[in-house]
Formats: structure tokens, sequence, C-alpha cells
């Protein structure tokens, strides 16, 4: 009787929170998970996992040795066991702001340097601290997820500027004007892009920093693909233009280094004129870190030698491997019927092409291409619904090239399948 | 002109958020940081740190080969470079299933744990979880301030029943019972406690689980200190009354192997009957941890070796260290005029000891104690005010013993002096 009643859901008194989304994921990760559940147990070709912004599981994708020797030197030194400061220990701190300086016409101390756990830790402290009630954000459309996951729980208001595949992904700087409003506190960029694998030229960022100054907001650049650019445009880091505008830099090894598991990110302060801080949002990013996770000291301890040490090489490696991926992925989607790509990537690891439905008998929209794909060709692509834009895809090349041209060839053979 | 008007604070539209608390820093950390800026510059002796629970530093404390080598492994092997699930990898939360599970009537699965960055997140999380408009929790005085921290961030209302000194720092169940409404969601336990140094029994656990029951509650229980018991009592979790009302337990490799930079922990939940799944408690949990930190994946990957391989032999030296260090405290405190010890620390590293401060000519209270005795001593102790419990203060006995002989008798000296 007692059993039967505190059984039952009046009896306990703790209720979930109820302001936690109730709807389905919509984090790639579990779009992803989704996409893979569909998969055909019975194929046994091998899976191509061309939706993953992770290519760390393949052998010629395996870190630099001289970051696996910093971590271990950093264990065998047993002087990086114990708690570190909230904002990150002093020489990887000092040693983030020697790595960003080095591209930057201001140079960066450790001050301006705060670490977090991965890049997404960095997303998370930078849009908690300028939440308040009213205040919006402009976010790219197509972007990545995680922002609009993060400003709903932190009740900051979305608003989407388009980036524009017609002029290689440009930010639509009118619509910036458009959107913005007296309640607008800052624009996010995704530079190297993810998901349209373009790179921002340099004037295009000081039309960013003009636009932003004008109208007194702050240029979040999210550059956790810094340095992957393998096309026209060089890389150029926003904060060189922190002079114009306030810019928060956010980063981290994830990609750079293909070693996204070991979360060690940042965020840096491009600020000469010290706006920020008479904000007080110096103050505030400190107190947040103050009581949010932090990053493992063992990792924080190879920092100085991870930045410091990783020769040219593995960066020149790395970056030939995928524009050679690039180069396979956009002339093999050239032949894919009902598949558009408006631009070659010209960076990150991602590119975005259209679906044009028109083509094919049987399939909906992209997430229904994406689970039939997955079902029947053991290929999985992210629907690029997920990151804005429906009935596009959203396609990862940085993986191995054998690799690559299978899932191509699967995925040419399916469109094939599929058209009238 | 322009320049001079973008200078203003008018123009920026940024505002940092005004939620976060204004006030001082009321974390542990804050506080310690706070008194060490007192120190004596030209004092030469050693500074003595009784107010950290991280005693890595020390020669003595370094933590167990087999864990520095299954870090090295994890990096050599090249398979936890990569992206885990959010709630952690397969192999890390089975081995913390069957790490917990050797010390509970009913066994753990991996479906009934999540790796966490530290208990600090784990602790983060299920508040979060936990939260609604008018829910409020009940917390122990004196406590663990990080609780009060993120209750407050999460708006979860915090009120207190006490420790009793008098009853070796047992709940005051009557307390509890007087203080739960039909708004209360959990109350908290610390065992081994911090900030008193003292193992439940498991008579009183019970008890505890009893009351939670008859209020239809949750047990949160925070054993970080887990296994670090050296007195009368041993440690039992928990979780051992987890069918009498939902437990979940929060833990991490933080204190038993003396790590706590390296960032893992954990929440466990104890349900046989399933009440917290059926309260969407679960389902929420993990979608709080979707967009929440994640331990590092090399960390995880470790995990397995480190909790099934460490040697009986690694926390048997720790034990006795730790042990001879509460005697050689608990001792030298006898003869300190105007400090009292109620009992006898038995657990984890720190042991409360109240101010006679009329014994004192000149000091204020445990804030001016301790800021004096920095000063004076280069010894560090915590004010008791920062863990709930104004004019008594927290010693950490975890150092090196002849530091801590010095640190005893420097206290005693500094009593000495400021005594009538
Ligand atoms: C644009 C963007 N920002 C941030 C992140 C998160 O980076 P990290 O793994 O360092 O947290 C990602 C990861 O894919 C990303 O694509
Ligand atoms: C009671 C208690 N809970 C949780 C924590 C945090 O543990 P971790 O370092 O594993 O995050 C501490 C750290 O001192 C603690 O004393």
């Amino acid at each position: 009787m007692e059993n039967g009643s505190t059984l039952k859901k009046k009896y306990w008194r703790f209720r979930r929170n109820q302001e936690m989304n109730m709807s389905p994921e919509i984090t790639i990760r579990g779009v992803r998970y989704m996409i893979m559940s569909k998969l055909n147990k019975s194929d046994t070709r091998p899976v191509i996992p061309l939706a993953h912004g992770d290519p760390s599981a393949f052998p010629c994708f395996r870190t630099a040795q001289i970051a696996e020797d910093a971590i271990i030197h950093s264990i065998r030194s047993a002087k990086f066991n114990g708690y570190g400061p909230n904002i990150g220990i002093l020489p990887a701190r000092r040693a983030v702001a020697e790595y960003l300086s080095q591209d930057l016409p201001n140079k960066l101390t450790e001050d301006d340097v705060f670490l977090t756990v991965g890049c997404t830790q960095a997303i998370q402290t930078i849009l908690t601290v300028l939440a308040n009630p009213k205040a919006n954000i402009l976010l790219p459309k197509p972007g990545f997820p995680y922002y609009e996951a993060v400003a709903n729980s932190c009740h900051l208001e979305v608003r989407h500027f388009d980036l524009l595949p017609e002029k290689d992904w440009e930010v639509d700087l009118d619509a910036v004007e458009a959107l913005a409003d007296e309640n607008t506190v800052a624009m996010v960029i995704i530079n190297p892009g993810n998901p349209c694998g373009n790179i921002f030229t340099c004037e295009h960022l000081e039309k960013v920093a003009k636009t932003a100054k004008k109208l007194g907001i702050l240029v979040i650049s999210d550059e956790v693909y810094d340095h992957l650019a393998f096309g026209k445009n060089p890389f150029v880091p926003m904060g060189t233009f922190g002079s114009i505008t306030p810019v928060v830099t956010l980063g981290s090894i994830s990609k750079r280094w293909i070693v996204p598991g070991w979360r060690l990110g940042w965020l840096a302060i491009n600020d000469p004129n010290n706006i920020l801080k008479e904000h007080g949002i110096i103050d505030c990013i400190t107190r947040h870190l103050s009581i949010s996770c932090d990053p493992s000291t063992i990792i924080q301890g190879a920092i100085p030698d991870i930045l410091g040490k990783t020769k040219e090489d593995f960066f020149l490696k790395i970056i030939n491997i995928i524009k050679e991926a690039a180069n396979i992925c956009y002339e093999g989607l050239a032949d894919v019927p009902g598949v558009i790509c408006p631009s070659k990537p010209e960076g990150s690891m991602f590119v975005m092409v259209k679906l044009d439905l028109s083509v094919f008998e049987d399939i909906k929209d992209d997430v229904d291409f994406c689970l039939m794909l997955a079902k029947e060709e053991s290929v999985i692509i992210l629907p690029g619904i997920t990151v804005g834009l429906k009935n596009w895809l959203r396609i990862t090349f940085a993986i191995e090239h054998l690799a690559l041209e299978d899932g191509i060839k699967r995925l040419k053979a399916f469109c094939e399948r599929h058209s009238d």
C-alpha cells in the first residue's frame, strides 16, 4: 500500500527542470546519432562518416608527436595534478597570448586570455556574460547550432543574418544593420567557416568590424578552425580589427591539432581601448568561470609546448591532406545529380551543398535524404536543417582520401538511383 | 569627437549579465587568495597552507604510478583524441559503475553513471536539473559553498539544516523535517565530511534515507572524499539506501587519487525503483550534459585502469599519512588557547575548530583571525564563515607532517601572543 503510493508521481516532490527544452535534441551530435541509427547492419561495406567534424580516428590525422609528448611530460613532472586558477594556469595563458599575437597588430598578454574546456565553454561563457533581459544576439545562418542552444538556455534572444552563398558566404551586412536594435549586444562570425568552408577576406572582416562599431556591438569571432585555410584567402584573425570594435576571439586546439577530446580552448580579448573592461565584461567572465568547469590541468601544463613547439611540417601535412580532400569532394560532387555546390571550400573541414529536390522521385527533404542515404549506402551526411538551411547538406571532407572517394561514389549512385 | 563618444559607456550596447552576483567572491578559492594576499613577503619561513583541499603539491601525496601510466597509455594509444559522447565514454562509465558497486547492495550499470568535469560539474548538473520556480533544496551548515553558488545561479532556493558538533556532526534530522515543505526537492549530505572531517554511521545514513522518503525528496550524497576514512566508522556509501529513497551520488578521482587538476568526476544514480527515470530526471541530466562541458577523453580513457588497477598499497599509504596528520593536528590543537576542537577528525582532510574570541585581546572575528595569522605567521587557514559557521576555522591537515607540525606551532604562538 505504502509502496504503491510512493511509486506514484504525485508522491515525490522533485520535478525535472521545466525550462529545459522538451523538444528533440537539436545538437549536431544528436542528429548524427539519429541518422546513424538508420544504418543497415547487413551492409558489409564500411560506414563513411561525412557528418563529423572530428577526423582524429583516421591514422593520417593523428596529432603531432610533440603534442603527445607534451602531455606525457606534463604527467611525469607531477606538477600539474593540482587545482589551477579558474581562468587557467599562467604559463598556459601566456602561451596562448603569444600564439595568437603572432598574427595580430595589437599584442595580447596573459590577462587577455581565459582558458576554457574547449571552444564550447568559451561560447557558453561569452553568451552567458552578455545575457540580460531583452538583450539579443545576431547569429549567422547557416551556423553552428550550439550557439542557439546556449542562447536559449541563458535567455538571450537570437536573430539570424544570412551568409550569402553567391558571395562566397560573406555576411549579409545590410541584414545585420536591419536586424540590430538598441538591445543588440553582439554578432557572431565563424571564420574559417563552419558549415560553409569559406574564409573571409581581410576587407570583409574590416567591414564587419565597422558595421559592429556603427551599431555599438561586440564581435564574437569563432576561430576554432584557425589556420585551416587552403584557398585564395589567407586566414586573418578578427582581432586584427579590435581597435575598431571590441572583438572576443574563441578558439581551441581541437581542430588544428585534431585533439577535440582533450578539451582545451580559450577566450581572448582583442580590445586595445579597454571598452570591455570598462563595461565590467572582463570581471563578469572571471566570475562566470569561477563557478564553471575547468580544463584539465594536465592539458594546460602541456600547452606551452603544444603551441610553441609543434613543427610547421605537421601543419603543412594536415593542410595538404585536407586541401586534397576538398578537391576530391568538390570535383566528385560536380557529377552528382541533384546536388549543387555553390563554391569550392577553402577552409575548415566542411562544404554546404544545395539539394535540387525536383531531380529526385521519392525524396521529401534533406532529413529524408540523409536517412535514406544512411540506410542504403552507409554514408552519413548532416542535413542542412541542423545548421539552419533546409534542403541543403553539410558534408565533412576531412577524412581519408580513399574513404572520401568511396563516399562520394556511393552518394552519386544514390542520387542517380533516386532521380528521374 | 567620434572617438570620444565611443569610449563613453552609453555608446556601447552590451552590458554585463546583471544577474551575476556583484558581491565579492564567496568561493573558497576566492577567500583563500584574499588571505594569501596578506602574507608578509619579508617572512622568510615557508608558507604553511592549511586551507587547501589539495595536497597534490607535496611529494608524499604524489598520485599512484598506475594512474600516471594509465594516462600515458591513453595518450600513446591515440584512441582517445576524439570527441566522446556527452555522458562519457562507455568503458569509463562501466568502470565507475563497477568501482561503486563493490560497496553497494544494488549493483550499478553504465546506464546509472554520467561522467563529469570533476565532482564540481556533477553538483552543477543535479542542482540545475532540479531547479524550478519555487523549488528549494536543503543544504548542510557548515557545508561546501559551491552548492550555494550554483543554487543561486540556477534560482534554486536554499535552506540550511545544521550539522551538530556535539553529535559528531550528524545531520539535525528534526531541523530537516521542520525546514521541508511541498517545494523541497532534495537534501545534500557530504560524507566523508567537508568541512567537518566526520564519517556518518550506517545507522545515521539509514535515518537520513527514511527522513527523505517521508518528505518525498531526493538525497544528493557528495562522496568526493570516498574511502578517506580512518576512525571508528567505516565509509558507507549512501547508495546503500537507494531502495528507500532515490539517491544521487557525486564523486570524482580528485581526492582519493589526489589529482584534482585532472577534472574527472561522476554522477551516479542509486534508484532501483526507477523513480528518477519516471520523473524525467535522468533524461534531463542527459539534456543538461549535452550542452555542458565534457571531461577530457584522455582522462576518460585512463579511468578503467585507474579505478581497476590501483593497488591497495597506495590507498593504505595515503590513508596512513592522513590519519597520522589528523592525530598531529588534533593533539597539537589541544594546547592552543582560544581554539576548541569538538571532535577528532575521522575522515576527509579537514577539521572544524571553534574560536573562543573572549580569549583574544585584539581579534574581532574568524576572518580577522585568519588575516592576522597569515600576516604574522605565514599560515593560511580558512575562516569558518566561508563554510557557513562564523567564528570557527576550517583547518586542512592533509599536508606533510613536518609542515603541519610547524603550522600548528605557529598557530599556537599566534594565539598565545594575542591572548590575555
Ligand atoms: C564553429 C565551432 N565552434 C566551436 C566548436 C567547439 O569546439 P571545441 O571542440 O573546441 O569545444 C566547434 C566544434 O565542432 C565548431 O564547429
Ligand atoms: C565537498 C566537495 N564536493 C565537491 C568538490 C569538488 O570536487 P572536484 O575537484 O572533483 O570537482 C570538493 C572539492 O574540494 C568538495 O570538497
